[in-house]
């Protein structure tokens, strides 16, 4: 059983402000537990109840380092943050964000996306496509928020999320940009490129327009029915399975 | 203010059960609200605060049949189903199932989709590239579950959703059937098509094995990072973007 300072603090961690103090995030459930256990991560804690324990002890093992916690079934129900809470929940170091902002290959680049689900699945979109960063403006919503590290789905293990000033990196950088628009070239009429950056913009209001201004390609999927627009995740998906190299 | 009953009434219509029995759904917040109100989807209440009451007479005078009810602000705190609640919300009825699966052209059918937010994804998906049916196994989440609505933006008023035995379907249909398995033809290599069936399975559990015998193709995204799949709503979007005619 866990105490109850203990419950107080992993309850603490829902929020962005306590997982800033003490620079974590929780990784919940079996199948991220396992993925997040056999990476390189800095896992702090590891909260499971005692069968998942007893059948992962060579994953438990690979760190030592470690805290393990046995929980109930109604401690794990206290303290996730799911609907349905898991047998296991980790709590595990924030990744250093890397100093140098990508110059080459393929990245994207999100401004001001709001949702965590939209967040997550764009960061399990590029871990598909073999992108290594995403850079987010600085209002988008955190990369280590429980929910968008649900819906990533283990690509915050192989994805470096950067957060700054989009304007900035945009105008310094010699990467083309492609700004997903609703009115730019048709994207089938577009050759694929060896490297670039892939803007995404919000998903009510889209790119902001300085730094459309600074795109060198406006690019939209060709639209047949009559839906206002794509989800910001679908269209990242779709751009990138059109812009990139095969 | 509205009654309790009234409110008691609503509220219900969070559950399948109570959808089914009244044979209506919920489309809840401003944008929806316009866009439902813009169309013929027969609308039988309106639940909004006074202020938008006033600043859309136009629309709501469209829907003479419609129950208007005056709503104050807590009102549609206690009803709504959306974590900010909005300034309306509509009781509409549910739109018969049309009789007749499609045959020809292009449809999306989905193999025990689980999630309401990937549902309404892909109707919002089928309703940009101008796919007009949607055929869903029994098992799939309801297609007019309030999140789904959501997510659906708008696609509701435009996609034909049907419920059916999916191998029945599949087995007498004379259309290519495109499964989207992770092990199939790499789809870059793949012709577009005039008509086909994209069929999409469950998120964890990917098409069930009998529902895959039946596909003419089999097809993949190829993957080049580290991420065990793609999110269900994504991979039915990237496909539509490479297999349907431009």
């Amino acid at each position: 059983m866990l105490s109850k300072s203990q419950v107080k603090y992993i309850r603490s961690l829902g929020q962005q402000k306590y997982r800033k103090e003490h620079n974590v995030y929780l990784a919940e459930g079996e199948k991220l537990a396992e993925e997040w256990l056999q990476s390189n991560a800095v896992i702090k804690m590891i909260v499971a109840e005692e069968p998942w324990i007893d059948a992962n002890q060579a994953l438990i093992r690979r760190h030592p380092d470690a805290e393990l916690l046995i929980a109930k079934s109604s401690d794990l129900e206290s303290i996730s943050l799911l609907q349905t809470p898991n047998k296991v929940l980790l709590v595990v170091e924030t990744p250093k964000e890397k100093a140098k902002l990508p110059q080459s290959g393929w990245c994207i680049a999100l401004d001001t996306i709001q949702d965590p689900g939209n967040m997550g699945t764009i960061i399990r979109i590029a871990d598909w496509f073999g992108i290594t960063d995403i850079v987010c403006s600085h209002d988008c919503v955190e990369a280590f928020n429980p929910k968008v590290v649900q819906s990533g789905m283990g690509g915050h293990l192989r994805v470096n999320i950067h957060k700054t000033d989009l304007d900035g990196y945009l105008s310094q950088t010699k990467m083309p940009v492609f700004a997903a628009i609703l009115e730019g070239t048709d994207v089938y009429d577009m050759p694929r490129n060896e490297n670039g950056i892939l803007l995404i913009g919000n998903e009510s209001k889209g790119i902001h327009p300085q730094l459309i201004a600074k795109a060198s390609h406006k690019v939209t999927i060709p639209r047949k029915g009559g839906a206002e627009s794509l989800n910001a995740g679908v269209s990242a998906g779709i751009l990138c399975a059109l812009l990139l190299p095969r």
